[in-house]
């Protein structure tokens, strides 16, 4: 049986979006529209309940189902009864309300919020300034980076798909950390983030007057997604890492470039260990990621370009040692709404589903 | 036997792009490399001959066949080998020297410049100051507007896609002036146009800074693209028609609108009138293009935005009548790599192959 | 005894600035804080009342007084206590609440919104939806386009300084209508602005997001400014002027560029006939402007640009007749914040004072 | 006698730009035609010469002296005879062709490029490739950081004005190594820039739709600038300083904003340390620059914006202290054309001419 007529022949799965109105929300309804083994059951909006999807996103209207589907109040029992699948692109501390009923209505959750992406409630108490309200789910969650945790999603019920800012920062590092090639301390992210990261909010500092012709750090020292960097970091290293990540925001729609600043464990200073060191580096991600559909790691030369992965799932990574400081810089950009979020879920969901992996996602 | 099976069965089309690294270059690249019934077998640039596809765009290295297609010098005979359907993306005057020997080696052309677009050599004449090289090709090229011309981009063996400007102007006003609804004297079509549109010229106005917070008149009045348009409408009304024709340049990368100034043919002082008129418009535009895949008539109260059409093949339209002036205001939006080029190229090619014809053009 | 000496002596002119904080309000801050001749004696802001200058506006930190000045509750007696002349920079509708009772007590009051440009109380009611509130005041405002109207304003207790379209639109026309060049029927106005012409309001049309890679027509076919630039060409016409507007959004932060269709009174169909209307309306713009200091005449060749005016108080103005069509086509360029909305309204308190007309605004 | 009449008795000083129609050259033709104590004497293009500055910048044509002056070609014994100050805003190797003549002919020289940036022929050979072309006028050099360097900018005869990135760099970190508050290894600067900074070089990397949309890395990890930043560092550490610098390039204008990577020389664990750190450091601060025209030190809670500073001699540092990594964060922004080039030269310019030092420079 040829692949064409198995899929022919399998009914799609049924999807939901909860809070399809925000960013992250329309991105994942423009990828499951064109996704060609689910069908979009329902989409959920306290804001635009009762309208078509062609009425509030004008840029589908040209699909053919667009004008049928209706976006509704969300409601979990009638979302569990529509899809056997519901993404939740909520703000943070509102998804958690959603996903225990949906849960317990026997539908897969794939959170694109942080609610579910620590595994310690202390840690959430630390950055989020309170009790997490359903900690039991922090411990049955699976963080849903599909390049390191592939097996876990496969079987979860509860998907805690990463931000923007770990899906740049945590795929560049793990690989060098688990082979011991760099150090678990003294880790420097500086990252650059356009500006739907902010989400569609309607606050002055979003403003287009505001933002075009600006580029400015913020939420530095201690932004909140240092959280589940460094305790996804500490459990790779096998001990407490710290680092330091420094946000900004940069005038464009959409991109993150986050450039690293590691400590390789082995000194280079000459010409021989540097050689030698660089084999290991390359060796090290072509073993980890050469496969991979959707990291793309530069050839000799290149530099990641948030114009090359806008809208798609592709994570760009370079990297260069620098004799002069002993510095391994490497450097990601990414699409902060695809791989960055709504691609990274969708990839998910194929793992999830048993699709191939890039099903659904431009290359 | 099922669509998808017969899919299976059907060899692949082999294409080839003339002048792949412009920007209509690299979007029919785009496009060629995601369309499921077609095999993009040769590629030409002068500049990066030798080089393969994932080292000039790097943007399309994660493509499983970017690391294996090269681009090449041109060569017609070879390109006569590899393919079957040969587009043309070259300067304006260069294209007329691949198009004459490839249609000699018996491959069909779709050019995307203006050399083929004009029926009258004297008109090419008046606007491009010397005589067109290949008169007898002026007679045989089928002016590629999909949505006017379908039965003759069917047969064709050469067409002449049209631009990015003439195919925001003239889809929004020929169903009209067919009817008669509006009258053929007095037309202005105002139109404002992404950096894209003048190409990959490494030129001093292109540069960011000079066209970031630019906007800026530019061509006025009589641009070369002007030519194309009337003798369009003057095939259609039956009587010369002479437009007013405004370019200006914006600061975005992709997309145009164009603001269309039209006479109405009766007076709507009345309210009965105008709501009689209101109808027969609705009723001449929804005749024309309710079946339309990538035309997208506007509901009520929405206006065009180049951002709902970017990256898709789509031109969006509304209308105003304007009881006050007496005037109908037709607007557009399209984004002139897409619908004003590349799309509307492999559209055309979707037509002569009997493929459905949005197949590999996103909605 | 010289200029020098004689400003050495003279008192600074105490002003106030009303709603200080949005986009109007905070240009004329940034103009009159670099303005040699007066001293900014209040400023109000509503949402900043308590805070400086430096604390709101972090780019006039570095201004000697910007530590000292403070945002303060609007209170008309205060305002009149500590200035001469009070700009009022309130959304439309709000304007009128302050510029009677300070008025009254003695105040010269410049009011950058819409409340007092119209002299029609039923053309007020007809755009706007309600009565005018103040309408005695109507009749006692004076328009403020210096470049018109000089000699009223130097009398006038109430300025409207008009808005960035109407500005983009009249200086262009007004000339033309006066000398009978042009017919006074037919006339269009296509215009481009930039996002700070909406003012900072946190709406997400205004979002960085919706803006960027997005171009629009908006509010056609019945604008609100219409109103003001109808008046106004009627005054001059002395006949009804109806024109047809229709406003775009374009994504920069500064400038407007307007387009303007408009018909010659006599054909020029020959050249010698073109030559002669050329010549006579290079004479009109001569003689109207060859003298402002804000306005430029571009040179043969030149066209307008938003870039060439951002950050100052010029109006770039060029024309070319269309020999093909019949018309005249008149492009103009402004800055929406200076000449279109502050810098003007500093131009016209030069001229109320007696400063040199330039004084405080660069070139 | 006034100040006022002074200025009035004084003959202004002659200057002269030679690379007048790049962008620093424009910015510093911007900065010295509205600069009250100085006539713009000389002005030379290759490209432009014959033709005047309001031809070859319509944004200047509404200057009183836009229309005579000339752009002329090149010739040292023309530029002394005309002007005692020369502006040098050449490309880097070209302009010390022209500095040692002029010096010859007793002109001061002010070189905006990095030909006389270094002390060391040594370090110019390893990051430049080749031997300095004259020596001797590297010792014979100042380099024009007027915070750090006024005594000797107003003895020299040839000061070699700072690039962008350097003043991003430099000012921040120079106070708290001379005070020995952080150590001198291991710093790090990573540095975001607008593409004004790349020049007005028509080459695609800078063409508006590379640009727009794209944030990316460059020159890593070598850059050329490194070496003027690591010999002034190792001049004020008293020991070499190396460190890591990486560009990043945004699609903004103007503007660039540096993030510094900082190690205090004492450990701050606790609350009490951390506190006496932060006053140690805001006293450094404040000693070093609080009266400092053109350094805004931001208060508790701001973060540097590229936009604050725009078109302005301004720089703003903001700082850090972050407990988790014992490190101090530093961030800074600036103009790269104003404070980054053409401002500081006029800066350099003032304080050798014993003019008020913010003369003809916006706060």
């Amino acid at each position: 049986m040829r692949a064409c007529e198995r899929k022919a022949m399998t009914p799609p799965v049924k999807v939901a979006v909860v809070g399809a109105s925000g960013y992250s929300g329309e991105e994942l309804v423009r990828l499951l529209l064109g996704h060609p083994r689910v069908e979009l059951a329902a989409l959920t909006s306290r804001q635009y309940a009762g309208q078509t999807l062609a009425q509030v996103f004008p840029k589908f209207a040209s699909h053919p189902r667009s004008k049928e589907v209706r976006l509704s109040e969300p409601n979990a029992e009638l979302l569990a009864k529509a899809a056997q699948i519901v993404f939740l692109a909520l703000p943070h501390g509102v998804a958690v309300a959603f996903a225990a009923p949906l849960l317990d209505l026997g539908c897969q959750v794939i959170d694109l919020s942080a609610d579910f992406r620590l595994k310690s409630a202390a840690l959430y108490r630390e950055f989020y300034g309170h009790d997490h309200p359903a900690p039991a789910l922090l411990e049955k969650s699976v963080y849903g980076l599909p390049e390191l945790n592939r097996l876990q999603i496969k079987q979860a019920a509860l998907i805690a798909s990463p931000g923007c800012y770990p899906t740049s920062i945590l795929p560049p590092i793990i690989p060098l950390l688990k082979e011991g090639l760099i150090k678990s301390t003294g880790i420097i992210a500086d990252s650059l983030s356009g500006v739907s990261g902010a989400g569609r909010k309607a606050e002055p500092e979003c403003l287009f007057v505001e933002c075009n012709e600006s580029v400015r750090p913020y939420g530095i020292p201690k932004h909140r997604h240092l959280s589940e960097i460094e305790e996804q970091l500490t459990a790779v290293a096998g001990a407490p890492v710290i680092i330091q990540f420094t946000p900004h925001l940069v005038p464009i729609n959409r991109g993150i470039v986050s450039t690293l600043y590691l400590a390789p464990e082995k000194h280079f200073a000459g010409q021989s260990e540097a050689a030698a060191l660089h084999e290991q580096i390359a060796a090290c991600y072509s073993g980890a990621y050469g496969n991979e559909p959707f990291v793309r790691l530069l050839p000799a030369g290149a530099l990641p370009d948030t114009k090359n992965v806008a809208g798609t799932n592709v994570i760009e990574i370079a990297w260069r040692l620098d004799p002069r400081t002993g510095r391994l810089i490497v450097m990601s950009a990414l699409d902060n709404l695809t791989k960055g979020a709504s691609g990274q879920a969708v990839q998910s969901m194929n793992i999830l589903c048993d699709f191939p992996e890039t099903t659904g996602l431009a290359w």
